[in-house]
């Protein structure tokens, strides 16, 4: 089968990917599923991979095929598998776990001490076929085009997760706010909505972005290029400041906005991550504000986001690509140039 | 009355406060309480005031007289003041709150907005009476001594307080790490013995420390400067980490150490905050890492350091001084040269 | 002033509160508040009160002033009131409290150790005046009638704190059963569909009612009477059961439906209060089910509702009354001839 | 192999099971796990399935090999079974799990919408061979013996997942009431003791228990014959009463106790279950009290309690009876004549 492998870290996204012919896997394992891929998303953590900026936090052998947002049907099973059978429509949470060890028990997937991360750690789905287990596979209704939803196995997953851990603190009257409303971003801004009745502000330095980010149910959007940022929250909270700010961009920049628009005991829920925290002590105690890391979300979650997708409160905004052109994907990311989510029909 | 005040910002610890004749407060307002000085204990923040460390976070307006960790005796109380009468021995919360703003009504005591903080906006205790307010005083049994439980003012409500955020996340068999066992630390061991079943390792580079950890509960402790953290750790969590980290030196040094000692999903709690958060995005990505800073603690979180104290679950080290010999204290402070820590009796 | 005062306790409706002549109150306290009526809505509870219900439950002297869900124009302050001013539209907060004893500390306003509470304990608002404190009052936006607001004062703030509670444990795909759709439930669909991405499930014997749910976001109504609750609400939620239930009726038939719709580890929050909870506990057992009473809500809660009423997502269905028809209001209510909130215009 | 059966309902305790020669099971599917029974604890519940008292709660067929406390050495393993191995000490959770239902996702064992109950739904572990799977056990130190912790797989789990949740609610100063001081109670009280710093009174009616409450941890004892339990609970609160209530009983008289004697916001945890839950809903309104079922508890729960005891904080009071005295067991037990635990040995 056909498949996009990384054969060496590179910073040339326009040559980063080759299309190999490797043999199509098999179902050998009593839990296994292989899924026939319809869209695999392309992800701002394929181009980390590419850099090889995830060399020193998990283990990565080249060549390996990337992409981790996957969704198709399935084509084979273990035999022990019951809960999906061939033909099935499925979305894969992006890792595959052993459900043993105790962070499985706990049901904290991403903590699996067994874990594997298919286009990470192993071959991924810019490809055919995929392998991954019963334990990452969740079914979806007819009316659900796999090809659509594909997006939502990491990039959706991951807004949802860290929406959730804030909305945990947001009661009405307060304010959230999101930085970069991209891939991540406006996903972000439709589960705030449905799952909190805070006020959501909307800082990205794109108009098509800001206008997104107004239709899809933010109060207030910012360009941090031409407004004072701090300001304009102190304004539209009465003082108070943000209680939850979600940083779907990660850079040295916008990590340092928190302290300055957070309102006392605010977090700032770290997603995307580009660049760095910096920042005094004094100020986080100040403020008693916190930095909080998000790695991607829990099978239940995915199965949350997925509920809201079928009951029509979270849409993708994605485009659509050959495997062969994947590689222009990789370079139009880079470059910003892509609106909404990029996915893969191999 | 004889008061220690601030006059300009210095570095010259030895030199810092001058002790002033200054007039009594009067309880002038229906709400005010009057509170003779038994005892007020020494802080690090008091060092960092003196240094002018505060200017740029709250109002402060010199000369100033300091001292936020106050115990005493009412000397005076205002016509509507009911939960204390003349004579009554008190430990004071260390800020006076309205009770009527929206953190005020949800609990949230530090985050008052029309609070004041005696000791860095307002007089403090250093003197012999302060004011204060009927919100503020917290009454004593008669078998403790205002002047030993002093401290617990700030040092044992800000220690309980990051205690009480982190034991939410602790199970039996879960290890807490404590960098510093100094004026916070001692109390945080204590309080995370009584209130979780975590194992706790403790991080000092003082082998008294270390002792006194050792005998407060601490089933392992380490010295950095000699021992490699990371890996004494990993031993002795079998490879999984620390579930959570209190850190109450706050040094460049210490808070770098989270993200290497932390379990997936660990939080590191920045209470000491001498130094810097510094740390790429991708590193609490990677391990879902959080720092989160921690100021002080509630009035009702006072009530229930009390309770503890009560109930012989926590015993402070404590040295006394004269109201003279306070600029001493600054220094040996500075120096890393109290033990426990140092109360002045006015 | 005119208020309407019950003499001794009755099952007599339409006899039941007699308009009596009073002296107005003042503000002599330094927090006192005196609100001019504008709108005092009518409520279960005070048939209840009528009816004797509460002699057991709380200190209760006659005669007394019905009416605790009340809004209008501050009228007089006390000489320390800082929050409003004379001619400020507010909504009381149905209690006054002390706001020093522990339970105010803890932001836990219904549990205060020296509440007052007027219409229950001490004379409410069917009358011109009502005497409250600063603490239980919250200014309104120009735009809000105080009229139109009144029942939020109790019947929507004891349906936001419902909701609250059972929304921290409603993801997005669970199920919520609301369980009576009149003056309180009406406000609970509507909570819970702006806070929570849950489906909703809304149960009442009266066609208009479950219209009126429809049109306020239920996924579904189902008339007791005539279907099989159980049987459907298995079918709707594919045999687990509904997460959360709220039962606005609370009598012996609405809380025994809980265990058979509830899924595992499923509450049935107990806010009406007519019948009896009785089942074996190893139904409870079995179940993992609990019964949870709720009592009003906080003062930062009917922040949070008014909150919610500013922004558009909750709407009051009222119908407004003379203070001579009260009696009238009371036996309508009685006999369920009541579509949303009656509201007295004294 | 022998194992000890019921073949009908009954009564008659002192001939309820027979020693019946069975085939030893055998671990055919992948996560099978065979365990040969060093220890099993004989339970409360064992006499409920006896009396055909969970006919109606779950599928159950005769005849049926109870015991659903196990703890022995694995025997034999399934092809796919990777944490334990032949020879390895292991304490049984009560049920079998099938790890990817949504339930099992979230940690929820007891939810499991696959489950199997031996001992309830499935042959037990009174007979020398169990048959289970990886999901459900956890290794043991050395240093512990599987006969002397046997009875935490279910009576320890149970008393411990109770106590976690009553936890989350306790803070220092507060009080926790723990009604009936047997196999459960006893349990109980020493978790309460290792996880929080509340006060602790017990409540039992025989002296025996009432010593061994004090010597665990209790602060206070009382015998429901013969004291005034409200007035007695409300003098050692100060009137405020006990914010957590741990029933180990679940008799009518003990439920009803819980409004008696509990604060507002107070909780009454359902463990056991002979009676009912008996109030009127306006005493759960009025109180904000809940009722709140307990079922077992989770693996992952199972594993902190193992940790509790290795770290030495929760001891079993046990005594240990042949196979062929397990009718004795059961009569005694129904006459409240075993000490601590009963535990049988195959």
């Amino acid at each position: 089968m056909r498949a996009a492998r990384l054969h060496e870290y590179t910073d040339e996204m326009h040559d980063a990917l080759s299309i190999d012919d490797v043999p199509r896997p098999e179902a050998d394992g009593p839990d296994d599923v292989v899924v026939e891929i319809e869209g695999a998303g392309w992800c701002q953590t394929d181009n980390h991979v590419i850099e090889g900026m995830w060399t020193e936090y998990v283990p990565q052998e080249l060549p390996l095929t990337l992409g981790h947002e996957n969704a198709g049907i399935v084509a084979e099973i273990g035999e022990n598998v019951e809960t999906v059978e061939e033909g099935q429509p499925v979305i894969c949470h992006p890792v595959r776990t052993c459900g043993v060890c105790r962070p499985c028990r706990l049901g904290e997937d991403m903590y699996c001490e067994n874990v594997a991360f298919p286009g990470l750690t192993h071959d991924g789905g810019f490809a055919e076929y995929l392998l991954t287990n019963e334990r990452a596979v969740i079914p979806l209704e007819e009316a659900i085009d796999p090809t659509d939803i594909a997006p939502h196995a990491d990039a959706g997953i991951t807004a949802y997760h860290a929406v959730k851990k804030a909305v945990a603190d947001l009661n009405p009257g307060d304010t959230a706010v999101v930085i970069g409303v991209g891939g991540l971003g406006h996903i972000g801004i439709q589960c705030l909505d449905a799952m909190s009745a805070a006020d959501i502000v909307a800082l990205d330095i794109k108009p098509e972005a800001r206008e997104l980010a107004d239709e899809l149910g933010a109060q207030e959007t910012l360009d941090p290029n031409t407004e004072d940022v701090p300001a304009e929250i102190e304004a539209f909270t009465d003082g108070t400041g943000a209680q939850q700010i979600l940083d779907f961009v990660g850079a040295d920049g916008t990590t340092a906005l928190g302290p300055d628009i957070g309102a006392a005991g605010a977090d700032l829920h770290v997603v995307g991550y580009g660049g760095h925290v910096h920042e005094p002590a004094q100020t986080l105690v100040d403020g008693e504000f916190g930095y909080r890391g998000t790695l991607v979300g829990r099978y239940a979650e995915l199965q949350e986001l997925v509920a809201l997708v079928e009951r029509g409160e979270v849409e993708l905004h994605t485009t659509r690509y050959d495997l062969d052109e994947i590689n222009t994907v990789a370079e139009k990311l880079e470059h910003g140039e892509i609106e909404g989510r990029a996915v893969i029909e191999p």
